[in-house]
């Protein structure tokens, strides 16, 4: 998996916690979902959608229907680490959110994330709204 | 702190999960919140609460507004642990859950957690209702 | 994805905690990774394998390495949830725990993770052992 | 619980990410437990103390012993929060961390957090050592 041409990647940077880890002396692999969701609430808002007035004034909600996540090196305790994000896909069933996990210029993670949309009234499944799709061709 | 008599104590048992430790491997001290959490859940199912049924048809929640944990033992992955808990004090401003956890008889934790009530529309505190208070009086 | 013919299938029940909720009043995705791997741990034992010994006493470990879930339905809070967990592949190089998580008959979650084989002193990749690989054997 | 005068005060601040949420819309009361060590961690490193070293170098952990947390305002989802904290009392067999967790000037939630020092091959208790009792005495 590489950062395709000409997707509009953001970067976001966090260190491990003490409680990310587990006694095996790594992080956990479902911590990587709470890191991803966090990349990807910033990568909205870096490119003009704030999440929290999509859910509050446009009634909508993106839940996760698929996530796909290849584990290549472990990650310890108070690493530095940064994930690059960008929209994989988009169309009005779903989005893709793709991402690389790195420590410096190694690669530890690769992870897509499949989101589709819901109505917050009625919790119905809805069309991708074109806030979100515009962030596609932004990249083009 | 002992178990006051005539509490009436539930007991609700569980294994430390892989993902509860740390790489001091040991459980991580706010996973007991967790775990305190589902045992408070199941002390009111055993008494005749259903939690779920408290916040969707009395329309009420009873949100946690101090916590208060002396962590004696550590507990290791995939011990057999023991929530022992009772109802500490119980008024119309406030309700407290006293735990004691154990691995077979060792003490390994104290933990004492209040709670006030929230009426969920409008989030204003309430009172605590008459099916909470009645939990205290049946110890007696 | 269904059960394979001849597979041994253990099933682990548990219920949504309150922890595991998010504001939109679902089981967050992440959350489905802790119980996956709590199932995982409770199929090992099931079929002989007790998972804290394997990698105490055989000193080895099994890190994920991939993770592929689709949430098809949502779980809620206090929701009460079965996965059935079976091998969906073992090898020298990896082993693959497949599962569906139900809620009664219905459907919620397909997943499959992938571990590999660790050697806990020096962190090196090792075969897969014997007593693991046997698992899949006993299916047939 | 005011900051005392002459405590050295270090700021963390983060947001509440999505997972931090439970259905009641707010940031789960076990949460806080994440984000407090986090804020210790850098209080730490800050005041000259890498505590990645402190394990790997000098063998010692510093393990919760007690935890004691009023919640008096609920924190939501995308709030950006700030976690004031300072040494609160240290001594040769413990140390306490004190932290107010304020959103812009609004106090949240007032905690204290108590450590014992444990060396970790044998995990036995052991005097907290110079390096962290020298961070109480430059406040004075």
């Amino acid at each position: 998996m590489r950062i395709p041409e000409g997707a509009i990647t953001t970067s976001f940077r966090f260190r491990v916690a003490y409680i990310d880890t587990d006694r095996g002396d790594v992080m956990h692999h479902a911590t990587y979902l709470r890191y991803l969701e966090v990349a990807r609430v910033e990568h909205l808002r870096d490119r003009g959608v704030d999440y929290r007035a999509f859910e509050l004034v446009q009634g909508l909600s993106l839940p996760v229907v698929e996530v796909h996540v290849r584990y290549k090196q472990a990650a310890r305790f108070d690493d530095a680490l940064e994930i690059k994000t960008w929209l994989g896909l988009a169309n009005r069933a779903k989005v893709r959110f793709d991402s690389l996990i790195l420590r410096g210029d190694e690669l530890l993670t690769r992870a897509e994330v499949t989101l589709c949309c819901v109505r917050l009234e009625g919790k119905r499944i809805c069309s991708v709204p074109d806030n979100i799709l515009a962030l596609a061709q932004l990249g083009r």
